[in-house]
Order: C-alpha cells, then structure tokens, then sequence
C-alpha cells in the first residue's frame, strides 16, 4: 500500500482504474504522473504477498511496442533483465527435423517474459507513487456510467461488506472477462461481439535441466520461440528464466471432420499418448507429464472480441484486453495494451487534460489499431501452424529478408512492422503488408523460383512491382 | 393463475420458461399439450389486471407463419376478430402524391395485430391447460445451466423475497434484453454479438376521428400500410381497431453527413417543426402533437443480434427474440418467434420427447433459419426507405407480379415468399430471392423496359433466364 496515503493529489481529478493487471499498473504510474489521484482496484489478492499464482509461469511476448512503453515509465531495463530474448522460430517437423526463422535482423527480437513478474515490477512502481493507491481483493459490483461512481464488495477473513468509490472517471483495464465491460453492454448503443475460436489450448511444461547452472538448464535452443506446426493443431514452448519452458497446445476443441483430433475426442488415455507420441516425438523426452496434465487440464477457450465504443458518457473507458481481447498467434496482446497506455498519455498532453477531447481521440486513434492487430493474430493461426512449415513459405521469408536488406526504406516484412516498428500504426502495417502480400504472389510465380530466389532479376522485379504498387497507392490516396 | 393447481402433471417433466410474452405463452401453450408441466415467469405485472400499457397501441404485424403457429393450437381465428388485413403499401411522396404496393394476390395480407391484445389472448388461452402456471413479477435472477435451476425475486406490495425454481429444462422466451441469454454470455464458448443500427426510432399517433363509427374513424385507408419513404429516414403507419394509427419514425440517431437529419441534431423545436413540415406536410394534419411528442421522447435502438449456441448443456435454450432480435423492416420478428414453436412442437413429436436429441435439432433448424430473415430485415431498410419510392424498383416489382401470374410454379417474389409461404423456411427464400435478384438485374437492362415491360417477350426471357438459372443452380446442388 502507499506509504503516504494522505499525500496531496496534484490535481483534483479523481480517477477509478478496475483492474491492477499489467495494463491497470502501468496505466496507474501514467495518469499518477501527469497529476491525477488514482486508485486501482483488483478482485485478486496481492500476487506479491501471497502465490496465487502456485509456481506456473506463465510467459508472454513482449516486443518493441511494449518496450517503447516500458521505457516511458523507466522500467524497461529493470524488466529486460528478467526477460529472455527470442531470436528465431525453431520449428519441429513431425520426425524431428528442425528448421529455424529469425524474426527480423540478429539485433531483433522478441523477448518472453514473466506475466506475474512483469506485473509486479510495475505494481511496485505503481505504488511509488503518491498519488496511485491499491486496493486487492475488492470486486467490481457496479458502475454508475454517468457520475464515474462505482462499487466493490469485498469479503477478506473477518472482514466483509462493500465500498463506494466516487471519481471524475473510471478506466476499466480488467481484462478479457472484463466486469467494466459487462456492465457496459446494458448501456444505451453499446455493441459487442464475443465469438468464440474453433480452438481451444491446455498449458504444459518442459521443466529445466536439474543440477545445471546457465544456459545449460534449457532442454532446448533457449533463445527461441519453438513451434511443432501441425497444421490444425500445434504446441509452441517459450523460455523461462529458471531454464524451464512453458507450452501451449492449440487444437480445436470440437473435431470438424471425422478422425481429426480435437479436445473432445481425445478422451481416452490410450488416445492421448497415441496422439503425443506420433505428433510430437522429438518433445516427449522433454515434456513433464504431458499425458497426465492433458488429461487433468480443461481446455481453455479462445475468443475473438469486438467493443464500440470504447469510450462511454466521456466518463467510463476501456483500455487493454478489455477493450480488444485478441488471439494470441501475433503475441501482440499485452504489446497492444501498453502501446493503449502510452498513447493515452500522449493524447493528454496534447488536449491539457481536457477529457471531453481526450476521450474521443483516444478512442479514435487506438480502435483502428487494436482492430488491426485483432485481425492479424486471427490470420497468424494458420501461419504458425500450417505456413511456418511450409518449404514456399519459408522461401517467401526468405526473399523479403533478402529485399529488405537491399532496401531497408521500401519493404519491411509485415512481421518485423508489427513487431519491431513500434512507431507504425497497426493498421498502417496491416495495410501495408496486404498490399506485399499482392506483390509476393507474383514474385513466387516466377518461374523456377526455389532454384533462382538469389538472383539480381528477382530482386528488380521485385523493386518495380513496389514502385509501381505503392505509386499506384499514393495516388489514390491523393 | 391456474385454477387446478394441484392436476397431476401428464408427465414427469418439468420446464421453466423465462418470460410471459407472446412467445414465451406460446410456448407454454404448445409444451403443456405434450403433457409437460410448464412454469412460465415474468418481471413485468400481469397486464390483464394492471394498465401497464397505459392505453398505448403498440401493433406488429402478423403474416401467414404467425398465423400457422397460431392456427396449430387453435387461437388464430379469435385474433383475427381483432386484428386488420394490410393488402398493400402506401407511399406518401414528399408533395402528397400517393402510390400503392400490393403485398401479393387480391386474397393476401399482413395483418395489424395489438402486441398486448395478442399476449393476453395466448395467456388466457394458456392459463387454460391443467399444467401451466403463471407466475407474474418474478425477475430472473440466476439460472444454473448444468441442472436447469433457476431463481427469481419478487417485490409486490408488503412482499419480498426470493424463490428457487427446480426444473429439467430451462427455455428464455425473455425477449430482445433477455436475461437468461445475458446470464448465458457468462458459459463457454458462447458466442454473442449486439451490433447497433445507426437508426433510433419513436413511436407517434394518428388519432381516430371522434364521433364517427366503422371504416370512417380512420384518417387514412384502412386496410394499408402507409410509408412516407425519405432514404435516410422514413415514417410509416398500422392501423388499430379503434381507427388510430400507430405510427413510427426511424431515423438516423447521429448526422453522418453534414445537413442530414438525426434525432441528435434535431433538438430546437423550431428545427423539429421544420423538419415534419417539410418531410411530412400530408402527415401534419393527421399526426397527434407529433413536434411535443419528437421533443419529449427518447428515441429506441434498434440492434443486430448473433447468439451461438441457442441451447446450453441441453438444459437451456433460448427462443423468440432472446435467441434472435432483428430490425422490424421485414415484419418477422413475431412470426419467426412463433415460427420456433411450432416447429420446436414438431421436433418434440419427431423425436419422442427425447430432450437430448430436441435441443440439437431444434438448434439447427431454427437458427440457420432465423440468420436469414435477420439479414432480410437488415437488408429491408433499403428497400422501405429507398426504394419503395424508386420508380425502377416498382417497375421491377409489377413485371414480378405480372410473371408470377404467369408460372406461380416457378416465380413467387421474395416478399411473398418471406411473408405468405409459412412452410418455404426462411433460409431457402433467402437464396431463391439472391437468385432472383440476378435475373431480374439482366431484365431491367432490357432497352426501355418501362415502357415495353408488358410486352411477351420479356417474359419469355425471364422465363429462359429462370430455366437456366435454376437449372444451373440444380446441376450444382447435384
């Protein structure tokens, strides 16, 4: 808790943030800054005093748009000396064979980091500040979506009831299962959109080499995302700095046609260990238990989400999952969320903190982002898992590597745009690489291409159809 | 209440239904003949002994699927004593001039019908089986979708409480806000979406003409449906029994454009004045106070619903508009609600009672069934707003007409095959209507058609068109 909790509010604007997630704790430090009195509220207890966590980890991407809002607060070096740089995709082909792909250049990467441990460095943050004050274990009860006031109840040992809390506004950064959200949904022209993924995944573990020290605990390459693409299902696995790895199964959770597999109709043991073995051979030295742990887990859903508008009475917004709850096939989430927090400073500064036009402008600019990004992780299923396997589609990275080296200002993958050009919009990106997209399916019809991918004339004809596409574009745009 | 509380019920099977509306009666109706013992709950007062309606004629209009449904448990021709055929459209231009639509043949209407009227009639009718109970301000509190048990709060005079209902099934007939449906976004894997229309709407009158008797209380023709078509807005009117009109106006609710019309521009009470005399000038006379009442109502969302799945663990289903809310341009939305009980009856009987395999059938006849008059009723806007006032699109509609006169066997136009074939589904007019559409695009580029349109031998190319098309679309289903 603040240790100053009768400081002065720099300014008298009083904001409710539900939700002390990394989104709610980051959003937190920023409106602290800028003056306003904030106050976080969180259904969950204190990670850092008690292990709600029960020792999972659980990792997320992070990549440069996080970053960029990282080191806005001054908390990305403290945050990247926890976290695991990955280079590269290793792919594992049924029989073993591994393949590799690198992001972007040898100086980029993704970085896998702790969610438990990246939201408390920023609680700790968070709580630096005088104006920031946390409340766990208080659950959101109601939302007055005209006045900023809203109810919690809570119910700790002894102690039970519930609270009023009066504010100017209210951020609801309470993720996917958003409660803000929820109550928002009985608002006057609120639409939403929940529709639930084909897939469904269960976490497994790779556990670390024991009595080994350094990189020598990872059981695998330890700077890479690892995927085993199998075209309707695939496991990836992301390094933890104890030398473990944790691992995401996705598979439909229905099967479509008969003798495919799925959640459902892998019920039975036999079943279960037929399946890992003949899918994933190379991982079942190295996986802990997954039999067991897959027939004790329950799947979890994925979903995709459409919020409009973000923004209710220019009192209430939604920001992070909240707002655009996404797949995870892009690792664009949280990116996404912090890039949310960011911008909203941003868009405070330039308004003086007028929340009549802050709000529209934050609303605005970030849900055709978020909307993007939104459709490129859904797209980036079939890439993980069907594409990267793919001996064409590798030659298609290949290729646009290659050019973007010869011409770093005229083509930037798509991937390396959403993940290493955290200055792009989104949506720019998505517009941009729809377009590449047109240009690369002639460039992989020339004639013999796999033999001559190297040569001088594919990369000139590469470069007119960019002079002529993107000409032809700024025209239009004109 | 029931009269016979204590009747054995026929079967051991008990059902909840969540709402007493016209569906939510129905359903009552059609379950108790299959000897279930049927629980029906509504928030709302009894409107048979409570004014809640506050003489306020709200009407819809009922087609020959609602009359199929209605005529299955042997109510439909007491409704009809109080309801008013609709045989044609009637256009209002801009200066007065008025033209006139026929919905199909001499002999086929739609029919104005009161939404309380009707209701009250279905729950006398209800209230009559030995094995309904009618329980009235009860709100839905909770419901348990693994065991069908449901809770309900109640806050009459001096009491107050709550009340545990145990059933085996659970149906939501709880309309377009229904509860159990919000209470159902909260299980796996259900996918939902409420999508607002830029149009709002307010209901005004038409009053009756005082001191007169019969046909000529009515201000306008009777037995029509009046539109005053103006593309971005429109207004139109149904008759009721006691010579009123009820009329309503959909507009946009924000101005997209500059200078357009929108219940959020139109504020200052000399710009509403304006507005109505300019659009409306053969209305004015007629209209009730139309600028007090613009200025003191709230104008009403309209919204796109998508529920999937409809049925829950084969415990709870939703029905009416709970599963399926849709814009009134089409005037479905009751028949498609009493369409899914009738049908619901059928499965029942088709599959002897067995719940486990009712649900999954009901889920998939009805709902691709209700997807398409949802988008036909989207779609209609258009064609009420626009196009009825568009010389071309009444053209088309007259050469239809004229060639389904022709070949009734191999031309029915979309209206009719929506509004007056109850036992075509929904689905199947929507893709016959798409392929009419095509035809008819090739028709109307025939040189002068408006003036040659009555000439054999446009109909003789419709009729080659229409051999080929459908032949074609026959190879294919092959």
């Amino acid at each position: 808790m603040n240790n100053n909790p009768i400081a002065k509010p720099a300014n008298e604007t009083n904001i409710t943030v539900a939700g002390a997630g990394p989104v709610g704790a980051l959003l937190a430090i920023i409106l602290a800054r800028k003056g306003y009195n904030v106050n976080v509220f969180e259904s969950r207890p204190d990670s850092r005093q008690h292990d709600i966590y029960q020792g999972k980890s659980i990792n997320i991407a992070l990549s440069d748009r996080g970053w960029l809002a990282l080191e806005a607060v001054g908390i990305a070096e403290q945050v990247r000396q926890e976290a695991i740089p990955m280079k590269k995709r290793v792919m594992h082909a049924v029989d073993g064979t591994i393949t590799e792909q690198y992001y972007g250049t040898d100086d980029q990467a993704i970085w896998s980091v702790s969610r438990s441990g990246i939201n408390e460095q920023l609680l700790d943050l968070a709580e630096k500040e005088n104006n920031v004050e946390l409340h766990f274990e208080k659950r959101l009860t109601h939302v007055d979506f005209n006045t900023g006031c809203s109810s919690f109840s809570f119910d700790v040992a002894q102690s039970k009831g519930h609270i009023e809390v009066d504010a100017d506004y209210i951020f609801g950064a309470d993720g996917a299962f958003s409660k803000v959200r929820r109550l928002a949904q009985e608002t006057p022209r609120f639409s939403y959109s929940q529709s639930y993924m084909p897939q469904s995944y269960i976490e497994l573990t790779i556990a670390a080499n024991e009595n080994e020290t350094g990189d020598a605990r990872f059981k695998m390459e330890k700077a890479a995302l690892h995927i085993w693409p199998r075209k309707d299902f695939m496991l990836i696995a992301l390094p933890n700095p104890d030398g473990s790895f944790t691992c995401t199964l996705f598979m439909n959770y229905e099967n479509k046609n008969e003798g495919e597999y799925s959640f459902n109709t892998l019920q039975e043991r036999i079943d279960v260990a037929n399946f890992f073995n003949e899918n994933f051979a190379d991982a079942m030295p190295l996986l802990e238990d997954p039999i067991d742990d897959f027939m004790a887990k329950k799947a979890s859903p994925l979903f995709l989400l459409q919020v409009d508008p973000w923004v209710i009475n220019n009192k209430v917004a939604l920001i992070g999952d909240a707002a655009h709850a996404m797949v995870p096939f892009y690792g664009q989430g949280m990116n996404c969320g912090f890039e949310d927090c960011r911008e909203l400073g941003e868009i405070i500064d330039q308004f003086n903190g007028e929340w009549c036009d802050i709000f529209p402008a934050y609303h605005k600019q970030r849900k055709i982002n978020a909307d993007a990004i939104t459709e490129l992780a859904q797209r980036n299923f079939v890439e993980m898992s069907e594409l990267s396997a793919d001996s064409n589609f590798q030659l298609q990275k290949k290729i646009e590597a290659k050019f973007n080296q010869l011409h770093p200002e005229l083509w930037v993958p798509l991937y390396s745009m959403v993940t290493f050009c955290p200055h792009l919009p989104y949506s720019q990106a998505l517009e941009i690489g729809d377009q590449q997209k047109l240009i690369m399916t002639q460039i992989m019809q020339i004639p013999n291409i796999a033999e001559c991918w190297e040569d001088d004339f594919v990369y000139q004809k590469l470069l007119q159809l960019v002079q002529i596409h993107f000409q032809k574009e700024e025209t239009k745009n004109v």
